[in-house]
């Protein structure tokens, strides 16, 4: 097996297994006042220490959830909700994860005057369009570090620098899911007020994300409850996927280098294919996606193809799949519906090694060649 | 160790653990269009199918969530959005969980018009205040099934009759954290729109949870994103832990006889210390709580004395027991101050045995004796 949907997920990494397995026998509720309860609690202080640590902010910045659509959907409806009263523009862009599109078509349906920015043909979110949009009513813009279906970075910090200047009552949200372990994130430096990182992207388990915060008083929570996480996010913690986010977040070692050379091989044995298109651009991507389109071919039956020699790659983002709708990221970037229709997402990971990239490299060669054979 | 704070938390079983190691196996996005992809949504759903056999319900019907904080949630503000044009009244009583209290207090802040039942001495809902509570106004009701401090069983048949009777437009919801897996738990039987139940109190992990909700037309989601679940609670599934909920729930073997032998026995063997008092009743009673005051001694002291004798208890629950508040349940059921103050809450499980509740006795009772002799 040659997995290349490490966008989709990851394999938890065996330290991540082991954290989990240990949150059995460590199983006190960490709310309870007894010994057991305070052991549940210190692991959990020190997985939220290791995140923060990797993040470069405090610990008490850091909210754990149920994943990313948990902490998008909580950054977004939290801060409308924080700034009800100052005003209801919010900004997004049309190349957002379903967890962030879906939440602002929400508060359209609520009555928020909702923007959805435009992107270049390279992928990138198009900032003399979002500079119009920004203005004093606006209270919140959510744009993402890594799009998930290209691997394109967004230029955040030239972001951050005009929210600033132009919209000085805005809190800017970041979803990093895609970018968190895969290169460097620092909401300080790229001056996002909040930020969503997940678990299962990078070798944790599903069911963990976190929400960071740089001053919970930007945020009403969105779950109420009792006293956990000073009552901004209640429940009883997820102690096992905590402990396995920290593992996996502990592991992270980021080489871009490596990644880039992953990337770059894929791109060099494909090149010889006829009809081809690699979509977005290389100066500005994280080398974990190659967003690749055989043009006349249907992805699925790519897919498929590949699959049956145990090459995993996908169509679009996981979370959308199922949906027979053209993909909204390659649409807002202007792509002919042929190209659309035949995009692939392959995506890698650090536990890929070169000589996986070339073997799948010509599996996909010969499959796509088969596939045109009988077209 | 003798556990005795199974209302808290349980330890995860063998099996549970097994299918939350086996799920690192199985790691692919349940929403991939690929193999690993589709194998991981059949074992969600097989788990969902054994949940739904439990509750007498259909597949469908059965939403997995965070916790029971975020489904106690999920069934309020869905309900209530839902409901948005029909009617602004809500129903609870002052015995919930803070998850189910904390969302009514945010929909007061909303101007929603909340009414909290009183209970009668016993702890149960007294009926009477409900019925002139309700009218045709009311959207929601929320009461628990059993009482996370006391064990007290809640009239929930009369309660949906009187609900069907005098508030035709409003969705029951019930949170069963505590019933699950205790004593029966059929929706249908008990006339509930929706319920809450939780996957740590029956021995599986953390951080999972379901609503069962009779039609998904009763509630807007709370949470928006991709297509997962019906887009009625997306974002990428738990899987680990949503495998673990189903291997625990299939070993649910609901004994209510040993429960209410356990149960029977502490109180028989503790009758015998001086200034005690028993809360809530036997009559209506899971079997799985005994709440017992030690009139004039501090819980938290009797708490810290039995822990170091290896027996855990709480003092109310675990939710907010850094709080230093007053249970809120003790005090709707008009203990004293000194009697709420000495409330220490032993809660059992079918992995308790009856020679620990003896042992455990002997310890309550000589460190009851210790304490009192230095006050």
């Amino acid at each position: 097996m040659i997995y290349l949907d490490n966008a989709a997920t990851t394999k938890p990494s065996e330290k991540a297994v082991n954290a989990i397995i240990k949150a059995a026998e460590c199983f006190g509720n960490p709310s309870s006042l007894h010994g057991l309860g305070l052991e549940a609690e210190k692991l959990i202080n020190n997985s939220r220490k290791i995140i923060a640590g990797k993040l470069g902010v405090g610990e008490k910045n850091i909210l754990f959830t149920s994943g990313g659509t948990e902490a998008n959907n909580t950054a977004i409806f939290g801060v409308c909700q924080a700034k009800n009263k100052i005003g209801k523009k919010v900004v997004t862009s049309k190349i957002e994860h379903p967890s962030v599109t879906s939440a602002f078509l929400e508060l359209k349906n609520r009555g928020y005057d909702v923007e959805f920015v435009d992107v270049d043909s390279d992928g990138r979110i198009n900032l003399e369009v979002l500079s119009n949009i920004l203005d004093e009513n606006t209270v919140l813009v959510s744009i993402m570090h890594v799009n998930n279906e290209t691997g394109v970075i967004q230029p955040v910090e030239e972001i951050s620098g005009l929210i600033r200047q132009k919209s000085p009552n805005a809190c800017f949200h970041c979803d990093c899911v895609q970018s968190f372990g895969k290169i460097d994130v620092k909401p300080n430096k790229m001056g996002a007020d909040l930020i969503t990182i997940s678990s299962h992207k990078i070798h944790g388990y599903k069911g963990t994300g976190a929400l960071y915060v740089k001053d919970m008083r930007m945020i009403r929570p969105y779950i109420f409850g009792g006293e956990q996480q000073w009552e901004m996010r209640p429940g009883t913690e997820n102690v096992g996927g905590i402990l396995a986010f920290g593992a996996a977040a502990d592991e992270i070692n980021i080489d871009t280098d490596k990644m880039k050379l992953l990337r770059d091989s894929m791109k060099e044995y494909l090149k010889i294919i006829p009809d081809i298109k690699f979509n977005g651009c290389d100066e500005y991507n994280s080398g974990s996606i190659l967003n690749v389109s055989f043009v006349g071919i249907k992805a699925e039956i790519l897919l498929h193809a590949l699959e049956a020699k145990g090459v995993y790659v996908s169509t679009g983002s996981a979370c959308s799949s199922h949906k027979p709708q053209p993909s909204h990221v390659l649409t807002a970037m202007g792509l002919k519906k042929n190209e659309i229709e035949g995009a692939v997402r392959i995506s890698f990971d650090s536990w890929n090694t070169i000589d996986e990239i070339k073997k799948a490299a010509e599996i996909i060669t010969d499959e796509v060649t088969n596939i045109r054979r009988y077209m």
